[in-house]
């Protein structure tokens, strides 16, 4: 099946919306901590955190425009911070809730029955029971001109999580510590390992590492 | 544990690299395919793809800085297209081999075995057996002056894929099209569902719609 633009241009918008969210391709299940500089929590369910670079060590997720009240964006431009939680099985139907639309003063943590637990370096609250939990400071919000969203980058400043995750070389077992996948809006998945692949050179053909 | 942003700027520089590329969570493993203005092709594996919008249906990529040769991103500038291609287990070794640095002259289908083919609406190839090709226009790329990366963001113009694959809402099923997702530089997992939630509603708590 081709579609052309014209044709997804011409789909329901909710249609669409199902349908364009499920483009990328799998995303990473997070939830952004925040606090009010009236220290009410918040939490938000995302899907666009994306690695920027590691050295400084940058996320960064997508925010959707600011032409409505946004708690999360406002809390980062307020406080200059927030959390990354990874999302297992355990919690995600308490993750996703949080996606609902509550009102300024009532705490995502309290309504979906999630714990919030504090770090050493910043307010921010960390979501309890997270395997990989990830504290930030606010660096830059890029305004994006062509919908009206918002790119919110990070710089890492502390990291909670199971030292047994970490392998030799670095690398972080997200299948061990269960974090999950979204596609589109609602779907969550559970990853199996295929294999670890070698660094890739131009005269060498990859092979497995590991399985 | 717990590390701080000291600790982790003093890892040692690819077990740094291992470490934060691991902690976005699980990535979409994609392959971008361009056209040079000479009529060369160009793949590259990418795990950086997020979802910016519906309507206009936009995504983006995050690429390294423009300090050496970026074949990508030169193409794409010069021509104004791409293409994004998901990753499947059939292919993925191929997939992986894209990313180790060939001359500007040879074609990273031919080097990693991988086909190309030509859509309707644009001249930048996709790649043969990828179960959702998504052709794109360019409209901006953005740089990020802290560590010198580039947002490079796309219009949809084109999708190819099996109709069976949609939903009746709209959604992909990215398990069924066996789209892999990435963990860190080269950890390559499949998925399986847990399920799909229902619209998250303050006072209605979410439910499973499906396994």
């Amino acid at each position: 099946m081709q579609l052309s633009r014209a044709e997804i241009s011409a789909m329901e918008k909710r249609y669409r919306a199902a349908f364009v969210n499920s483009l990328s391709g799998f995303k990473s299940a997070n939830l952004i901590g925040t606090i009010s500089t009236g220290g009410a929590h918040n939490l938000c369910m995302v899907s666009s955190v994306v690695h920027l670079g590691s050295d400084p060590a940058l996320l960064a997720f997508m925010s959707r425009p600011h032409t409505v009240r946004r708690d999360t964006l406002e809390n980062i431009h307020a406080t200059g911070q927030f959390t990354i939680n990874h999302v297992r099985d355990e919690f995600f139907e308490a993750a996703h809730q949080t996606a609902a639309r509550y009102e300024a003063e009532d705490s995502e943590f309290d309504a979906a029955g999630l714990t919030p637990e504090t770090g050493a370096s910043l307010a921010a609250p960390y979501v309890a029971g997270s395997p990989v939990q990830i504290g930030l400071e606010h660096r830059q919000t890029i305004d994006i001109e062509l919908n009206g969203c918002h790119m919110v980058i990070g710089e890492i400043i502390e990291v909670r999580l199971a030292a047994e995750l970490v392998a030799d070389d670095g690398s972080v077992d997200l299948g061990q510590a269960g974090s999950l996948v979204v596609s589109g809006l609602d779907h969550y998945h559970q990853t199996r390992s295929v294999a670890r692949l070698s660094y890739a050179k131009p005269d060498l053909p990859v092979h497995r590492l590991s399985a």
